[in-house]
C-alpha cells in the first residue's frame, strides 16, 4: 500500500472538495478502490442499503457540507441511483458518482461480462450519466489525474454533479500524488463588476420601495451571511421560495415569510411583488411554489443574482453571486437608509378547536419544538408544503426537494445530513407514501447510532395526490404498515424508541420528551386523509388544472 | 367514461400482449390514465412501494406471464425504474415501461415544472431509456396509435422493453379503437428454411456423439415444450446453463446437468462439448456462467439457434428459433437413433455432517423440498449459485438474473411472478445483503395475502464479495436487521409467519411445515460467513483474477 494509485488521487482530491464520507454501496467492480478507503485516514466508507439511498444520503450529506461523493457499481448500481444523481443536477448539488467498472480489458474485447448489457457496448450508461451531470469523464491510464481534476472543478463550479467511470485496472495504477490544491473559484472581470454596479445603482439609487427574494441557489453558493449583512443595513421586506428555505435567517427584522405567488400567505407577494425594486438572489421559478408561475414581476424592475451571472432590469453581467453580493452591499451602504422598512406582522398558522392532530396543529406544534441549530428534512407533499409556513429559528437548516420531488427522498438524505452534522439535531417529517420508499436507511441510522427524530405522518396514502386527483381512487392507498414496529425490525443491536399518536396534546407531550434525544425516535402522526396544510390546497388546485388542461 | 381514448387503447394492446396487470406507483402526471386503468374489466392495478421494486416485479411477471407493463411518472418514477428496465433488456424480458409525463403544452414552453432537471428539456429521460430500450416513442395527438403499435409489436419481437412517454393531456384524447389485433410472429423465408435444413442435415447426418445445450433465450421464446419433443426422439446429453435452467425438463432422460463451462460438476462440460455435435438453442456464454469464458467449443462443430437467426458450422441462416426446432425435430426423427445417449449418473450435492446448516446441507434439503410446478427466485450471490446444482422437479421454473446481477432483483420479481401465478407455490431464496435494498415489496406481498415461502440467507453481508475480494473488510458487513420480525412491521392486517434456525434438523422442520403454506413464510437461515456453493467458489476464484489482472 505504499505505492500512490489512481484512486489515491481521486480520494485526495476529494478532501479538497471538503468530502469526508464515501457513500454508496460495494459490488465487485469496485472492491480495489474500496481497499483504499477503508485505510484512507480521513475519509470514512459510508455503507448504504441500496444505491438509491446512497445517492439521496450523498444529496443531504452535499446541502449539509458543500459536496459529496458516491460510489457504486457498474450498470446494476450506478442506474440504481441515477434518480438520486438527477435530483442533485436538478437541484444544484455537487456530488462525484464514482462507478467501479469492469476492466480495460473486457471492455476493449467488448466481454459478455455481469452487470453489462451484454452487447459488448460498454458506453450506454455514461451516455445516460451525461443526461444528469454536469461533467463525465471514463477514466484511463492516460487521462485519469486530468480528468478526476476537470470533473471534480466543473461540479464545485457549477454545483452539479459530476461522474468518474473508474475501471478495476485503472484504480490502482500507480501516479503521482498532485502538487498543487484545485482552485474553484470564478473570477469575474474588473469591468463586469464595474458595469454591475453601474447599473444597480441607477435602479436602487432612485427606488423608494426594495425588496428581496432569496431561494436555493444563494444557499449553495453559501450567502447566507453576505444576506445576513446585507439585510442588517435595513430591514426591507425579505422573503425565500421554499426550496430555499432558510437562505435568510427568519428571526432578523424584515423577514415576510415564505414566497409562493399568489399563493403565499398573508401579504407576502404584495410586499415582495408591488415595489420599486426586486433583487432576486439565486432565485429559480418552479410550478409548484409558485402555484403555477402566479408570480407577478417585471423584469425592469428586477435585479437578479444567479450562480454566474446577474441581470439588472433586463441587462445580462457576468458576474458572480458572491461578487455581486459584495456590489450590492456597497449600493445598500448608500442608499438603504431611504428605503420603506418591512411591516412587523408576520403570518402565521392558525388555531384549530380539533382533539385529533389537524395539519395546522401539528405545524404550530411544530413552530415551537424546533430549535436554533436544527437540520429539519419535510418530505415532498404534506410536509415540505407545510413546513413552508413555519418560522425558522437562527442556524435552523430546512432540507426540501421541491422541483425535482422525488418522493422518499428525505428519509436516506436525514442520514446523509446526520452523518455530515453528527452534533446537530435532525428533524425528519414524512409521509407514510413517501416513507415506504426509502425505509432501509432506518437501519443505517441505527448502526450508526445516529439520532434522528422522524415524524412519520400517517395519512394511509399519497394525500397530496387524493388532492390533486383521484381523491378515494385505490391507487393513491399504499400497504399499511406497522409504523412503530419497525425501528426494532431493523436493527439487531441499535436503540430506537417510537409512538403512535393520534391526538394534538399526545404530540405536546412525546414532543416535550424530545428535546435531547438520547436515541433514534419515530413518532407515527395519525392523520386525516384529506386534511392538508393551507398552501398545497392551492398548489394542487392548480396542478389539477395545469394536468387536466 | 363512454369515450375512447389513447389510454384505452394502450390498455387494449397491452391486453392482446397478454398483460392483465399493470405495476406501478401513481405520480400526479399519470392519475388520469390510471382512472381508465382502475375502471378497466381486466387490467388490474398493482401498485408498488416503489418504482425500482415495480420493475423487478414486472420483470418477474414477464418470465412467468410473457409479457409486462410498468406505470411510473416522469422523471423521478421512470429514473428510479431504469435499472430494472436495463436487466429487462440485458435478459430479454419484453416490460412496456410507461411514464405519464407533464401536458405537451408545459413541454413545449419548456415550463419549469417538477420532476423535470427544470432547464425546460423535456428529452433527458427518453434519451436515457433509449440505451435500455429496443424501441421508444413520445406519444403525441397524431401518433399515439401508430407509435403504440410500433413501440409493444418491436419489444414483442425483440422481447426487449419498450418505453412510452404518455402526456397527461395525450392520455385523454379520444382515439378509434384498433380493428385488429396485433400481429407478434416472424415468418422465416422457406428458403432459410431450406438452406437451413440443408447444412444442418449435413453436420447431424454424420455424428455420432451429438449434445444439446439449452438456455435462456429459449425460454423467452417458450421453446420448452419443442426441446421436449427433441429429446423424445433421443435421450442425448442434454444442459442448460444457470440462466436458463428449467428450459429443459431435468426429469427427462438425458439431462445431464447445470453447464458452467470449466465449473461445470462432474463429467457435464466433458458430455457436452466432446462431442462431434453440439446443439445450442438461445445460448449466450456470459463471464459468471462459464467461470470467466472457460466453454470450448469449436464453431465447426456447431449448430447455434439464436431468436431471430441460426447458424451452422459457422454458416449463418435468418430463421427463427422455432423454425429451426422444427426443422431439428425432422433431423432428430431421421437421424438421432444413431447416437450416443447419455449417461444414466447426474452429479448430485454433497452430504456433509455438520450440524450447522452449511450450504451444502441448504441445497441438499432444498433438493427434497421443491415440487412440480414451484416457481423458484434465487438472487444473485450464493442463492443462485447454489440453485445451479437443483435438479428441477417437471413444470417448476427457476428465476435468476445471473447477466445483469442486480441484487435484491428476485424479492420484487417473487412479488410479480406470485401475481401472475396466484395457485402456484413461490420459494424466494436471498441473501441478507440483497434482501435489504427492496425489503419494502414484502409488503406489497402482504397486502395482497400472497404466500410465499422466502428463506432468508443470513449469513452476516455480502458474502460473495467476500469470495472475490476483502473477505475481512468492512465494506462487505452490512446493517445487521431483527429479520423475523420485518414481516408483521411491515404489515397491519397481513398474516404472516417467521422462523430463525441455524441446525440442519431445524431447517428440515420447518420444511417439512411448509409443504402448502397458509400465509406469508419467512425463514431465517443464519449460515457460515464465508461458506459457499461449490460453484461460486470456481466463479470467484475466476472473478477476482479477471478483477485483478
Amino acid at each position: 500500500m505504499a505505492s500512490f494509485t489512481v484512486g489515491d488521487y481521486l480520494l485526495k482530491r476529494l478532501q479538497e472538495m471538503g468530502v469526508n464520507h464515501l457513500f454508496g454501496v460495494p459490488g465487485d467492480y469496485n472492491l480495489q478502490f474500496l481497499d483504499r478507503v477503508i485505510s484512507h485516514p480521513e475519509i470514512a466508507w459510508v455503507g448504504c442499503a441500496n444505491e438509491l439511498n446512497a445517492a439521496y444520503a450523498a444529496d443531504g450529506y452535499a446541502r449539509c457540507n458543500g459536496a459529496a461523493a458516491l460510489l457504486t457499481t457498474f450498470g446494476v448500481g450506478e442506474l440504481s441511483a441515477i434518480n438520486g444523481i438527477a435530483g442533485s443536477y436538478a437541484e444544484y448539488l455537487p456530488v462525484i458518482h464514482i462507478v467501479g467498472a469492469p476492466s480495460s480489458k473486457a471492455q476493449q474485447q467488448g466481454d459478455c461480462v455481469h452487470h453489462s448489457l451484454g452487447d459488448g457496448d460498454f458506453g450506454h450508461f455514461i451516455r445516460m450519466a451525461q443526461e444528469v451531470c454536469v461533467a463525465t469523464a471514463q477514466l484511463s491510464a492516460e487521462n485519469a489525474t486530468a480528468e478526476i481534476d476537470r470533473v471534480i472543478i466543473s461540479a464545485m463550479q457549477a454545483k452539479r454533479p459530476g461522474y468518474l467511470m473508474l475501471s478495476v485496472d485503472v484504480a490502482q495504477i500507480d501516479v503521482e500524488p498532485p502538487t498543487q490544491q484545485l482552485n474553484f473559484t470564478l473570477q469575474s472581470s474588473p469591468q463586469a463588476r464595474v458595469d454591475f454596479q453601474l447599473a444597480a445603482e441607477t435602479l436602487l439609487s432612485s427606488a423608494q420601495r426594495v425588496s428581496l427574494l432569496a431561494d436555493f441557489l444563494a444557499l449553495r453558493c453559501q450567502q447566507q451571511a453576505a444576506l445576513t449583512d446585507l439585510r442588517a443595513e435595513r430591514a426591507i421586506p425579505c422573503a425565500s421560495l421554499l426550496m430555499g428555505k432558510g437562505v435568510l435567517d427568519e428571526q432578523q427584522p424584515g423577514y415576510v415569510g415564505t414566497y409562493a405567488g399568489k399563493a403565499s400567505e398573508g401579504n407576502v407577494s404584495a410586499l415582495i411583488e408591488q415595489v420599486d425594486v426586486t433583487i432576486c438572489v439565486g432565485v429559480r421559478f418552479t410550478d409548484t411554489l409558485t402555484a403555477g408561475f402566479t408570480q407577478q414581476f417585471t423584469a425592469e424592475k428586477l435585479i437578479d443574482l444567479q450562480l454566474e451571472s446577474a441581470s439588472v432590469a433586463g441587462q445580462h453581467f457576468a458576474i458572480g453571486m458572491d461578487e455581486a453580493l459584495e456590489v450590492l452591499l456597497t449600493l445598500f451602504q448608500r442608499y438603504a437608509s431611504r428605503w420603506s422598512l418591512a411591516p412587523a406582522a408576520l403570518p402565521c398558522i392558525p388555531v384549530e378547536d380539533a382533539a385529533y392532530i389537524s395539519q395546522n396543529a401539528f405545524w404550530r406544534a411544530m413552530q415551537t419544538f424546533i430549535q436554533p441549530g436544527d437540520i429539519i428534512l419535510a418530505d415532498q407533499g404534506t410536509a415540505a408544503f407545510g413546513a413552508a409556513a413555519l418560522r425558522l429559528p437562527s442556524q435552523a437548516q430546512l432540507l426540501v426537494q421541491p422541483l425535482w420531488g422525488s418522493i422518499g427522498y428525505t428519509l436516506p438524505a436525514a442520514f446523509g445530513a446526520q452523518t455530515a452534522k453528527p452534533d446537530q439535531r435532525v428533524i425528519l417529517i414524512i409521509g407514510d407514501g413517501s416513507a415506504q420508499l426509502t425505509i432501509q436507511e432506518l437501519g443505517s441510522m441505527l448502526r450508526d447510532n445516529q439520532q434522528p427524530i422522524i415524524f412519520l405522518l400517517n395519512n394511509e396514502g399519497y394525500t397530496v395526490e387524493r388532492a390533486i386527483h383521484g381523491a378515494t381512487q385505490r391507487y393513491n392507498d399504499i400497504a399499511q404498515w406497522n409504523w412503530t414496529a419497525l425501528p426494532q425490525a431493523l436493527s439487531l443491536h441499535g436503540q430506537a424508541q417510537s409512538w403512535r399518536i393520534s391526538e394534538t396534546v399526545q404530540l405536546q407531550a412525546v414532543m416535550a420528551r424530545l428535546a435531547e434525544p438520547q436515541r433514534l425516535t419515530l413518532v407515527e402522526v395519525v392523520m386525516q386523509k384529506d386534511d392538508l396544510p393551507p398552501l398545497l390546497r392551492k398548489v394542487t388546485a392548480c396542478l389539477n388544472q395545469r394536468n387536466s388542461g
